[in-house]
């Protein structure tokens, strides 16, 4: 007994070494194939200088789309095809513009940007007496003041957060529900602190949500720096006001398309591995690092493992998600058709936070599944994603845990992200080759991995 | 027996959760402070911003020196004063110059740096055929060619590094030695390919060191696109000729000073724990990751501590050094009066990797350290150093082996450092606060525990 217990233990180390070793191999193969040719930069630069921004709706977005295809179609997909969903149609209509007038009656310009959803304020704009208010607990104690009012929201971004998405956590609900809940007290607008620590006074535009029922008022971002200078100006005179004027409206619905390229399992064909990043981006900058970092890391993903003549157990597929920004309907679009198609979602990767330097994955899954996970991670922590946590996916893939489906989101450094998030900022320039590319390893050595053991 | 050695471990388990439950809040509190508080930043625009670039032996470094003393009281330290040695003086002595001729005769000019300690051209400029070599053993098999010519060293950072300092100790000796290696054989004059992976042109200076007794020849850094530019001229064109024109010259040593804050302790004021990063930079750029970072850094370990109301056990020692770049003469000083006083150096800390995103630590130090410090790890995992190396420490501190002491060096990511070393880029503006306040975090939270513990 004693010895057959030795045998098995030593059948078991040594399997899993020699499979540990395997794997280490290929994962230095994925690492130098991507650090000395890889297309991942490349690609971005494409995208983000002959697209540029891409709002969902938008005619940039069918030139990202046909973008979205061809670098699939490169990289070696044995199909790539479209997803049709109907979207949302917002346009900004032009360049949003804002002062405010101190005491002496001088009229001092803001940078802002209109909320994505916003109503505009018509030609003429709004004038009107502004108040401030920190957070909603003042907004409920100054009620009754605010009627005929322009609302300024000026909760600042909490630093003390280390991973800086639980500070966008934090304050992101005065951007999405700050608005509705002016207008139900009769403000005629909402001006509202961007969601960034940046030291720049680029304004940060993002998603609202009016209240269904509910007055709809032009709601607009303001920079750092101005929304700091508009709290100088109201501390010191609390009689300021402000003029807004923005184009900002929402059409009807229309067409879009998540981008998709399949590369058929050989084992279990009907069995999908999805990564993917959005395709969409918000009207401003060139939605570098939100999301054309993820959508370029997922399509270096097949080609890397391609070149390599990987051959996938399951079927891998890289998916170009229509549109997260407002609206997630390619996300629910593609669990739609997947489900449609009798199809099993194994597993979804998505990459929606940067193109910043590696740190870990975060999974949603069943404790077994999280513990066999966190079994690959000391593969991965010698090219920075050594950190596993718990609770983590993509707005695009969520749709997918209704069917069971293992979730994952890459997890870059959030140090810089929230500078340059949903900003005129976020451009090709701002983003580092090397960190996008050690990105694109990690994902495709957690594609494999995955690909190779199940889960 | 059995319950005395549950008491034993219950005891020993209960203190050591208690003590990391005190440090946890320690560190915690220490985050606060830096992030909402913190000078770190506003130091290092000011370093950068009003003295910018700073090579020992120029009249920046006498303004560098005023505002480290300035800051160093500020932060509280008991007292500040400087360690006199004497520092090597390289001047650039203005624009270095340089092109290529095509084989249509036109001239191509090249974004060049002369390196540090190189003896210029003279006014005329040296004319001549330039011979490209990808390596040293090229170099040994093409010697009776390099007589009365310029050697281009083309050799490649290497992109498979994951740690990018390996790239820079595989590829740096061509910038260090190749020089001396060329003049050996005839060469009239040297270009190196800048020790870097940027999408960039911009050249990377750094030292270089010819061999006693012989021949000093000019060499200049040469940016990487004007290097592939060359070498695609080369190989169309073997009988490619270089113009360079440098007035680089080495002046007598003149004197440089380490700027010290002090900050006595109360059980062991004999022993001595350094915290420090290194005030002079290459005469390029502002110096800002290289090593503004390290020197503002170090300077906020002390200000956070005095801040919390901290008393150290042992004498914290903030030391910004006087000449890494060009001959680790502060650093040799500063072991020299160490020794000298007949203190005992217990730890000494460098930063002098960059502004970026804490990774970890590294340490020299015997077997049985190593290992304690590691138990250290999981405190500073939150603030995203956990990663404990050993080896490390950092070339103004590694003087102090000598005395026994422990050194470390903080470790943040690397990706993006060889973007900026040495080259006009390294600006203020490539610093991210955050980051560059994390960095100060964790070493402020190590300098704490040390000094907490011992060793």
């Amino acid at each position: 007994m004693k010895s057959n217990c030795l045998w098995v233990i030593l059948i078991t180390l040594g399997l899993s070494a020699q499979a540990q070793q395997d794997d280490s191999v290929m994962i230095r193969q994925i690492a130098n194939e991507v650090l000395e040719h890889g297309k991942v930069y490349d690609n971005l630069r494409m995208l983000c200088k002959s697209v540029g921004a891409r709002l969902a709706g938008s005619p940039q977005m069918v030139k990202a789309e046909a973008w979205g295809l061809q670098c699939l179609q490169q990289a070696g997909a044995d199909i790539v095809y479209q997803q049709e969903c109907m979207v949302p149609h917002w346009v900004r209509g032009g360049k949003d513009i804002a002062y405010y007038k101190t005491g002496s009656g001088k009229n001092v310009p803001m940078d802002v940007l209109a909320l994505g959803s916003s109503v505009g304020t018509g030609k003429k704009g709004i004038s009107a007496p502004v108040i401030m208010v920190n957070d909603f607990e003042e907004l409920e104690q100054r009620k009754a003041e605010i009627k005929g009012k322009v609302v300024f929201y000026n909760y600042h971004f909490n630093p003390r957060f280390i991973r800086t998405f639980e500070a966008y956590g934090d304050a992101v609900k005065y951007r999405v529900t700050g608005p509705a809940r002016a207008a139900a007290y009769g403000a005629l607008a909402v001006l509202v602190r961007s969601m960034s620590h940046a030291t720049d006074n680029y304004p940060h535009t993002g998603g609202t949500h009016y209240a269904e029922g509910g007055a709809a008022i032009p709601a607009l971002a303001v920079g750092l720096q101005d929304a700091d200078r508009l709290a100088a100006a109201i501390n010191k005179n609390p009689k300021v006001s402000v003029y807004l004027q923005s184009n900002a409206q929402n059409m009807p619905d229309t067409i879009g398309h998540n981008i998709v390229g399949e590369w058929k399992g050989s084992d279990f064909p009907e069995s999908v591995i999805t990564v993917g990043g959005h395709l969409d981006s918000w009207d401003v900058g060139e939605g570098a690092h939100d999301d054309g970092a993820g959508c370029v890391q997922a399509i270096e993903v097949m080609r890397v493992l391609k070149q390599l003549g990987y051959r996938p157990r399951h079927t891998i597929r890289v998916v170009l998600f229509a549109n997260e920004e407002n609206g997630t309907r390619g996300g629910i679009k593609y669990a739609e058709e997947m489900k449609r198609q009798g199809l099993h979602a194994l597993f979804a990767l998505e990459s929606d936070a940067g193109g910043f330097t590696p740190r870990g994955f975060s999974f949603t899954a069943p404790d077994s599944i999280q513990t066999r996970l966190k079994k690959l991670s000391p593969l991965l922590a010698p090219y920075g994603a050594g950190d596993f946590m718990e609770g983590g996916g993509g707005a695009d893939i969520r749709p997918l845990r209704d069917q069971g489906t293992v979730i994952a989101g890459f997890i870059p450094d959030s140090q810089r992200y929230f500078d340059y998030h949903h900003s005129r900022n976020d451009v090709f320039e701002n983003v580092n080759k090397r960190e996008l590319e050690l990105g694109a390893i990690n994902m495709a050595a957690m594609i494999y991995l995955v690909d190779k053991y199940g889960l």
